[in-house]
This record gives C-alpha cells, sequence and structure tokens, in this order.
C-alpha cells in the first residue's frame, strides 16, 4: 500500500510540477513518518464553528498534510481540533491556540475574538505542520505589532506594473466584475497565511478612471473575493481626478466645491465598498498633481481627503516621497517638507515614508522622518519588487535589509503604525518571476506582524513550507539567503554608494550616465566621483542631510573616520587613498567589495548545487539558470563601475584578479529599450 | 488499497486543482476500469528508440493514465509497446501504429521515418488512451495534408500581445536565452501533440530589434527548446531593417547594398538558428513599410529576401494582407494587387492570405485570391484569438468557421500548402483565457494535419483529453461547441454584416462609428445603411468585388434572390422591405437573428448548467461566470445594433420580445480606454 501510495505520488508529481503556484501552502504530506503518525493520532476530527473560509482551508490543509479525511465533528472527542471564536484580551486580530484537557479528552483549540483572528490562528497552526514542529503542547497567544500591514500593487489600469518584473498584473481590469480569476483568492489565501490586511490595488501614478462607476463596480468584485480573508481594499487617487472625471476646472482642496466633489466621490466608493480601506496619495512628486499646484501644503491636500473618509472610518495614506528640481540635496527634501507639517495633519491621516530617503536602494541609511513626526501616524514602504536589486533574475533574501531598518534609528520599528509593501506579484505562473522572490513577499507580511522575528526565522520557516523540511538543505540554502543581500550591495553599490543604475529602466549599471532632464535622475549626482576622490557629502560642509538624524545618530555618521565603511560615501566625500577601517585604500576596498560581490554569487551557484536531489527538479533547474544570469550580471556590474571609477582614481584593478571581458566604452553603449517594468 | 488510490487522488486534487495548465494533454488515469485493465495488459513494457523526447512523453503519458510504472525492456515481450524510427512510405512526418504479432507475442509498434513522425505517432498513440479508444488492433498510418503547420504570434518584445486576451505573451525576452520557462516545454509539448511544425515569434507589425544580436541570440534559445519537438522557428521582420538597425539609408529591394545587408543578415540568422525556417512580412499594409516606398511590387520584395534565405533552404512568408487608402473597395484590394504577380515570386515565397478578404470577421466569404495564383504556394491565414469573436470571455468554437473556409470555393484546401494561426496563447494559467479557447488552438492543429476531419470529431477527441469521458458531458458540451460560432454570427453580425465593431479595440458593436481617419476603417463603410436600405453591393453594380470569384461561385451569389442569406449584406444592397427566404422581411429577420443570437447563448448556459457535477468544479466555475458575461455581451451587440439600425428602417422591434435596457445614446456613449489587446 505505501508502494502504491509513492508511486501515485511520483506519477502525480510528474503531472503537477512545482511550478511555485502554491507559494508556501503546499499542503503535501508530511515526510517524516514518525511525525506524521504524531500528527494523524493528534488531529483525529475538527470542530468547528468558525467561517467558512477558515474552516476550509484548514480541511484542505489538514487533508493534504496528513493524507486523511479529517471528520467534522460536533461534540470534542479525544484529538479533536476545536475552532471557534471565544473572547480572548488580544485585539481584533490576535489568536490563541492552546492543547487543553477537557472531560478528560485531550483537545487542540484555536480561539479568537473575530473570524480573522482565527483564520489568522488557523494559518499558524497549519504552518507548525507544514514545518514539521510539535503540536502536542501548545501555549500559543499572538497578535500584531502594526495594525496596517499593506501590499501596494503599482498595478496600471492596462494590467502593466510599474516596476513589475513578474509578468504583468493580476489584476484583469477587463474581465472584471464578471470573472474571479482564482488567482485573486489565492492570493487572498496568501496573503492572509502571513496577516496582511490590506492591500492597494492600483499604482500610486494612478489613473483617474479608477474612480468611475465601471472601475469601482470592478473594485467591488475583488474587495467581496479578499473579504473573507481580512483583507481591506485600498485604492491610489490621483489628485486631479475632480477636474479629470469630475467636470471641474479646479482641484484645490481648499475650494468648497472640490472638497464636496471628494465627499460625495467618497460616499460612492462605500456604496461599492462598504469597508473599504481608504486612499493612497502620490502627490506633488515626480510630476504627479497635488495640494502646491494651487498654493496649498500636503497638509491641506490629506485632511481634505480625510475629511470626506472619517465619516466611513477610512484613511488617507499620503506618501511623503516628494522631491522637486531644487538645487537641495534629494535625501532631504521629504524631511524638509514634512517635518514642518507634523500636527498639522487630521487624525485619520497616515504619512507614508521610505525606508530610505532617496529610492529604495539595495543599502540606504533609514529615512529621518522616522521618530521626527511624534503627532503623526507613519507607515513604513517598503519595496518588495526588486527595482533596484537585480528585477526578478538575482536571488535577494530583503529581510536583513527590512530589519537594518526596523532596527535603526529610534528604532524606526517604534516610529510606526503600519507597514507598506511595494508588491513583487505578477501573473507569472510562480508569481513573483524568481522562487526566492516569494521570500519577500512573505518575509515582509511575517514582519509586519512581528518585527522581532530575526531574518534567520522566516528564511528557515518560509524555506519547509516552500521547499522542503530537509535539514541539509535549510542549513546550505538558508545561508544562500541570509547573505545574498549583501552580495547585491558588493556587486552593485558597495561603501554607501546608490542610485548608478541604468536609466529609466533601471536595468544593470550607468554610474556614467548625465543624460537626465533633472540633476538628481542622474547617477553622476550622487557619487560625484572625479580625480580627486568619490562621495556625497551630506556633512555640515556639504548638503548637511546629517542634520536631520538624531544627536547620537549624527555624531556617530559625521566623522568620515567613525563613520561605518558602509555609508562611508553615502555621507562623505573621501579620496581615492582614504585608509578604510579594513586597513585598505578606498580604491583597493572599492575593489574588493566589488569582486567580494562576485564570489558572493559564485559561491551561491556551488551551494545550490550541492542540495540537487534534496529539492525538486523543476525548481531546481530554475533557480541554477537564475543564478548564472545572476552572476553574469553581477560581474556586468563590477566590471563596468570599477572600469568607471578607475578612469578617476588613475588606480589599477587588482592584479591577480579576474579581469573585465569588455571595455568601458562597450558597457556605455549597451540599451535596453524594451527592459521590463518600465511605465508604458 | 483502491479506497487509499482514491483518497490520494481526492487530495491531490484538492492540492492540484484543475487551473487548465495542462491542455488536452493531462494524462490522468483512466477513470474506466474495464478501460483500464485492458490498457494495462496491452502495455506492460516500452522498447524505445526514439529521441528522449519521444520517449519522455510516453513514460509521462502512460504512467499518468494507466497509474503504473511503465518498464523499459530491451527486447520485445508480450505487451510491449515498440517504438523507433524506420524506414516507412510516408514522408519525413507521417508515422505507423501497427499491433504486430512477432515471435508469437504481442506487440503494438509506432515507427516512423523521422523523430519527428515517431513523437507525432506517440502523441496520437496517447490520445488514443486519453479518448478511451481501444488499442487493440491498431492500424493506423498517418501523414499531414500540409507541409506548413504555423502559429503566427502577434508578440511585441516589450510581451504586449496585440489582440491577445490571455494575458500576455509568454516569450519573456528580458530573462532570454539564460532563463528557459518550462511554458516553452509545454508549448512545444502541446504543439507537437497536435502536428504544429512552426511558430513565428514576434508580431507582423514588426521591430526591427528582432534581427540584432541580442535578440537573435534569445530567438536561439527558444529555437534550441522547440527543436526537440519538431518546431521550427520563423520571425517577422521590418521591411526598414536595413535602414533600422543597418545604417543604410534606403530598404529598396533593388539596391545592391539592400541586397548585401539582408544577405549577410540572414547568414548571421542562421549561424544562431541552423534550422531557422524563414521571415514573415507584412508589408505596405497599415503603415509597414515595404517594397511600395520606393516603387517596387511585393514580388520585388518577397524575392530580394527569398534570395537570401534561398541558400539555407528558408522560405518568405508574403502577407496578402493589404489595402490603402483609395476609393477601391477594401474587400477587393488584396485581389487586384497579388493576382498579378502569380508566377514573378521566387520558389520560396509563400503568400499568406487570410481566410477572408476583410479581416478574420465572425463570418466572411473565402479570400478570392485561393485558387486565383496557381503559380504561387498560398498558406491560409486563420485567427486564433477571437479579436472579432468575444475576446477571451465568449464561447466560440472555431473549427466550423475554419471548415468553412476550407471545403468553399476550389475547394479552398486544395489551394495550399500551409495554413497559419494567429495565436490565442498568453500568460494566462489556461494558456488562452476561456477554457474553450484552447479547442481553437487544438482544432487549428487538427485541421492543418488533416482538413477532412469534422468540426464534431475535433471538439469530441478535444473535450474528452481536456474534460472528460463522460459521456453525456460529451454529447451535452460538444453541441454547445458546435453552435457556440453561429450563435456569436447572429448576436453580432448575422446576414452578412461586418466589421461593426468597436473602433481601435474591436471591444463591442459600434455600428454608428464614422470618426476614424479612413474611410475604411469606419463600421458604417461596410453597413451603409440608410433609409432606403443596407449592406455593400459588391456586384457588377457596386464595387464588383464578386468578379473577383470563379463564374460558378458568381452566379450563385450575384443575384440577391438567390444569394444564401448568410451573405446577403455582404453582397448585396438592398431595401429594409426585401423579403428573405425565410419568408421573413430583412428587418424582421435582423431582429430573429439577433434575438436567435442571444437565445442561443441563453441555451448554452442552461446546457453548462446541466453538466454540473461531470466535471471538476474549477472550470465548471469558470465557464459558468465567463458564459454570464457572454449573455450580457450578446445583449449588448444585439440591443445597440437593433437600436441604431432601427434609426434607419424606421420599423419597431418584435413586440413581445425582450426590449433593450437603455437608448442608443447609452450605448454610444460607452467607452473603454484599457481594453485589452491593442497595441501599446
Amino acid at each position: 500500500m505505501k508502494k502504491l501510495l509513492l508511486l501515485v505520488c511520483l506519477i502525480t508529481s510528474i503531472a503537477h510540477a512545482e511550478d511555485g503556484y502554491r507559494l508556501w501552502l503546499r499542503y503535501d504530506l508530511v515526510d517524516n513518518p514518525r511525525l506524521l503518525a504524531e500528527y494523524r493520532s493528534s488531529i483525529t476530527g475538527l470542530q468547528s464553528t468558525a467561517s467558512e473560509t477558515a474552516t476550509k482551508e484548514l480541511l484542505q490543509g489538514l487533508q493534504g498534510l496528513l493524507g486523511k479525511k479529517i471528520p467534522l465533528l460536533t461534540t470534542p472527542q479525544e484529538g479533536t481540533l476545536v475552532v471557534r471564536t471565544s473572547p480572548t484580551t488580544l485585539g481584533d486580530e490576535g489568536y490563541i491556540i492552546r492543547t487543553e484537557t477537557i472531560a478528560g479528552k485531550h483537545i487542540t483549540q484555536i480561539t479568537a475574538n473575530t473570524d480573522r483572528g482565527v483564520l489568522y490562528g488557523v494559518f499558524y497552526f497549519l504552518r507548525l505542520i507544514q514545518t514539521q514542529q510539535s503540536i502536542q503542547k501548545l501555549a500559543i497567544s499572538s497578535s500584531p505589532a502594526l495594525p496596517y500591514r499593506i501590499l501596494d500593487h503599482w498595478d496600471n489600469l492596462n494590467r502593466t506594473v510599474e516596476r513589475g518584473y513578474a509578468g504583468f498584473s493580476i489584476w484583469n481590469w477587463h474581465t472584471l466584475p464578471g470573472y474571479i480569476d482564482q488567482r485573486y483568492i489565492d492570493y487572498a489565501r496568501a496573503n492572509a497565511s502571513i496577516g496582511i490586511n490590506g492591500t492597494v490595488l492600483n499604482n500610486v501614478n494612478a489613473s483617474p478612471l479608477i474612480l468611475t462607476p465601471d472601475y469601482l463596480e470592478k473594485a467591488a468584485a475583488v474587495a467581496q473575493t479578499l473579504r473573507p480573508y481580512g483583507i481591506k481594499v485600498y485604492l491610489s487617487v490621483n489628485f486631479s481626478s475632480p477636474i479629470a472625471i469630475g467636470g471641474l476646472k479646479t482641484a484645490d482642496p481648499l475650494d468648497p466645491a472640490v472638497q464636496d466633489w471628494w465627499k460625495k466621490k467618497t460616499d460612492e466608493v462605500y456604496r461599492y465598498i462598504p469597508d473599504f480601506g481608504g486612499f493612497l496619495v502620490k502627490a506633488n512628486s515626480e510630476g504627479q498633481p497635488g495640494p502646491q499646484n494651487y498654493g496649498r501644503t500636503h497638509a491641506d491636500g490629506a485632511n481634505m481627503l480625510a475629511d470626506a473618509l472619517a465619516p466611513h472610518k477610512g484613511i488617507v495614506i499620503w506618501r511623503a516621497f516628494v522631491y522637486s528640481e531644487t538645487h537641495e540635496d534629494r535625501a532631504k527634501q521629504a524631511y524638509n517638507e514634512f517635518k514642518p507639517l507634523d500636527g498639522q495633519f487630521h487624525k485619520n491621516v497616515w504619512v507614508q515614508v521610505k525606508n530610505g530617503p532617496i529610492d529604495f536602494q539595495p543599502r540606504e541609511p533609514y529615512h529621518p522622518l522616522f521618530g521626527a513626526m511624534p503627532q503623526t501616524p507613519l507607515m513604513l514602504e517598503f519595496q518588495l519588487t526588486q527595482e533596484y536589486l537585480g528585477f526578478a533574475t538575482h536571488l535577494a533574501y530583503l529581510a536583513p535589509l527590512f530589519k537594518e531598518c526596523l532596527d535603526a534609528g529610534p528604532p524606526v520599528a517604534s516610529t510606526i503604525t503600519g507597514m507598506a509593501g511595494v508588491a513583487n506579484i505578477g501573473t507569472d505562473r510562480n508569481w513573483c518571476g524568481h522562487p526566492f522572490a516569494q521570500s519577500n513577499w512573505y518575509a515582509f507580511g511575517r514582519l509586519a506582524w512581528n518585527p522581532k522575528l530575526s531574518s534567520a526565522e522566516i528564511a528557515d520557516e518560509w524555506l519547509r513550507q516552500t521547499f522542503t523540511n530537509n535539514p541539509g538543505f535549510i542549513d546550505t540554502v538558508k545561508k544562500i539567503m541570509l547573505t545574498s543581500r549583501e552580495a547585491i550591495v558588493d556587486y552593485m553599490t558597495p561603501l554607501g554608494l546608490h542610485h548608478i543604475m541604468g536609466y529609466g529602466h533601471h536595468y544593470g549599471p550607468a554610474p556614467w550616465y548625465d543624460k537626465a532632464s533633472r540633476a538628481d535622475w542622474n547617477p553622476v549626482y550622487f557619487h560625484k566621483a572625479d580625480s580627486a576622490g568619490i562621495g556625497f557629502d551630506r556633512t555640515a560642509t556639504g548638503s548637511d542631510a546629517l542634520s536631520q538624524y538624531p544627536p547620537a545618530i549624527r555624531a556617530q555618521w559625521e566623522d568620515p573616520k567613525n563613520c561605518p565603511d558602509i555609508w562611508l560615501l553615502w555621507f562623505h566625500r573621501v579620496p581615492w587613498g582614504w585608509k578604510m577601517h579594513t586597513g585598505r585604500t578606498l580604491w583597493d576596498e572599492l575593489c574588493h567589495r566589488y569582486y567580494t560581490g562576485v564570489d558572493s554569487v559564485r559561491a551561491m551557484q556551488k551551494a545550490w548545487a550541492s542540495v540537487k536531489g534534496k529539492v525538486d527538479e523543476e525548481r531546481a533547474h530554475q533557480v541554477e539558470m537564475l543564478l548564472n544570469i545572476q552572476e553574469k550580471e553581477a560581474v556586468w556590474w563590477r566590471d563596468a563601475c570599477l572600469l568607471y571609477f578607475g578612469t578617476f582614481s588613475h588606480m589599477p584593478l587588482p592584479e591577480k584578479a579576474e579581469q573585465p571581458a569588455h571595455t568601458l566604452d562597450y558597457y556605455k553603449k549597451l540599451q535596453f529599450p524594451n527592459a521590463p517594468g518600465t511605465s508604458r
């Protein structure tokens, strides 16, 4: 019988390859016989008064994992799993999972105040089994650290995705509302399983059409699909909507007709979506309209929308990612504009701040607005889609990047009430393009629930669910994941370098680029290399961006001798012969880091090859191909950047090291007119 | 044990929903116990000296279908399946499948001259089992009627698909050549299984970049992936490539420098892809450059490319879909331009002609070029993607449309040497958007192999493989399929009406539209309705397009009294009170047909509901949702068209019939700025 089972599984695995669609919710039969027996005896039946959604997920999960049908019971017996709402002290979303003895019978109980809480508990319980933990003596209680845990889709209504590298938008606006793609449901399941409770369906560079009845009806169909999973829908809105679709002549937030238009439009939105989350707004940034077009402040604009949303308990999420064509350091502008507005926002306005002051670079110092706006609720915005981290072909586990920010400064985690992640999800069969890119979606959700989790813990549980519980695999691949982000920093932008990628599409290196219409869109603005040295002086002798940080941090970073090497060229301009903490000169250290980055990728390749056989062939091969691409591109970054910077340092590459295969001119001439992720 | 098997299958089916990805190659366990036993005893082992591709497919297929491991043998035993190349008289692609007795042992043998032939035989054999045919006494030999069986992708290099309604391009140019998506392999399998042996990777509105080394390297990686499946890669080329990427000042085909550029470029293409199929060219059509820009003929242009390809045995496929801004009836122009060139093309030039003289309408008479160019090999171009047939939300089984053309006139099937199908494939999980749209890809391949197959036969075998062999399901759903195309003709363009859809995006009805910059892009050009009547006079008193058809056909169609009703308004302009063959007036017949179309869709809905339980829940629900959309849109077509035409006929809608829910003005104001499939 066992043989037959294995054969059928084999056949099944032929017909249903590991295409990555199932994400971390694979629910395959537990492959450890001892644990399987334990689980089977611990769970003999289910008594559920939870939502249909939670019950269905549990049955599907348990039947897959335990390979047996789970009977539905009306009274608990030995081994019954009892799932229900019941008063707890854990708020709307927390849950309790406990092993209990009732009338001599051992049961496991999942309880929460709400259906949403129960669903989170159900997913946690399934995760315990998927990751092969004991479920014998459970006494778990959990509730989220942050109430707002939101994915931001930069998806356009024509299904292109700005900075999307995993295909196109999963939202098929054309076939909505009549056709509900199974993907929408599986999207909801995946998000609920990691505690994400909100989603912004459309790009922050927003089409006004999203607020027309046609699109509201479509968005309502999505909202209805996501609702049972505790996920609220938000929409990005265009500040000029009253003009574009309302027939008004102005969008001035102090104009009563404009206020009235937004009030009525918001009421209409809530007729379509009664539990609508709110509006996300990118205003007066990169060409988007905003209140400043009318001489008003961000607070004026946000408050107008907030007042329209307040009766419905909706919120405005107002992005602080703003910079204009001035002589001011781009890194300083958000702080300069928003810090003075602290206290002026109405209470349902959230200000959303990117993790760093420039734009989602492989490494940035934390954004100085965190801790600087005590009277304003802040959302922390991370980018899951790898706009600056190798698109979807580089293995980049970003939990270390997220953690570096959350733990920095005040710490940042203590200054926020929510986290937003710019989604890396598309129509690709495996959702995210790179099988490992799924880990960033996962890590984002887990950290928004509990920012104290470590990168290693998250990697561990993600790997077990997504690939296998094989310890040899886990050990090796966890190491790959944990070193991957630093590898990218090394081969792209070591020592505080930033924003030196290709213009427009952001693919590959272009530190030489200086043709953009605005100074602060040019790589040369950010590294300022010449024969005297390299780096952006952000101390008092330069832009003084450092003055935006608290004194203790400033004190650490302002003297280049004390400043950690990882931030050196972000804050300081230093000569090529500058002595680093490693004892090397700046130039030698730069070379060392670029070469180390490539070496790290090669080590990742070797490590991945070593686990062959411990993982399904499909994904083994996929990741192998992707690592090959990553290695090629890492070499490209290293060689192009060092050849270019070498024209200023006039210093040679390390003698014994691998030499560039091409001239600098070759790299400069490369063009990528169809690179993915650019707006069309 | 049986119980366990069923349980595991149940669990498996939970985890692996019927998402449509597997197309007609599902290879699930045969669900008829008697047949399963028969198959198991008939196939006890495999002796294969065929290609790895064929052997792998066979093992995977048989192990799935029979639920047992198939041992590989070196000598035949009782029940061995023997697969090998061996001389036959069936050409490069034909195959033989025979039950034989060798040394007292019953074996089944699949043989062919080539690996390609064997692979086709293998797929045929698997189909026998998937469709639950007997494999006891096989004596099958088969070879294709047409040597060229090609899919044309209208896929742009930025992954948008012109007239694509199933997501975006499956070709991920950015990650090629390093990353080979499993989809490419499954695409090859699906195509090989129905005999398709060529694919044009890119849009006929071709970017010159496709011929740059970057893209040739990518195309070569695709070619390498498809090669083991007998599929050749072709590319669409832009006639101005010598200027756009070659640095020349002209693309004049008689200029020696231009000829030399194409020769060298073609040699280069063959260095990347040694078995490259050839170039597909859209020239001097809808804004594309061509030889006429230099005062040369289509033959001059095609011959230049042909000469460059000839040494490599490649072909030029030159499209006859041309029309310019003249006063000549658009339906006549291709014939006028190409017929005189018959005999002037070099021998490796194929001329590709659309099935009808306008543009893939729900119903068109066959194109008069078929049979009119005896000295030129012709490719027949069908459109699988439903540009004019409801996109991917309408169930439209197109084999009846294909057959209507193939059987028409000379007959058309006897005048061609190949068929091209404009692909309906995209990144959607189920490839084609609508689960039933897969049937058009399937039917195209099957008919290109054997144009004599009936629509019903093809529907039958497709349904069995794609859904189930359940007879009740097959009977009911085959009827749905076989009536579906006529339903669309009825609710969109009955009685010979054509080209009355929305401008640009082609979504929904817009018979009133008259704002296009060219007369022959406007619906009003095609129906010419006014208070006196409706229809396009293509007899001698009008454009005389009929003169392009052979005398016998012309004789049948030229008198409106003899002309079949289905062609009436295509060839004739008649008054609203015209007596139809049904006895109704034209207006009443028009109403009758539009109402019948909607009724047919409602009958399809009922029929589909009646098979619930005989088919997996996932696709049952998907098709249900899509039929609901189709019903709404059929009503929209009916009401918008009849309200509009009624403003000319001044006659009422049938009294007892369902009345329009909106005014004509409402329908005229509908806008669809993000409709899919438009070029971006």
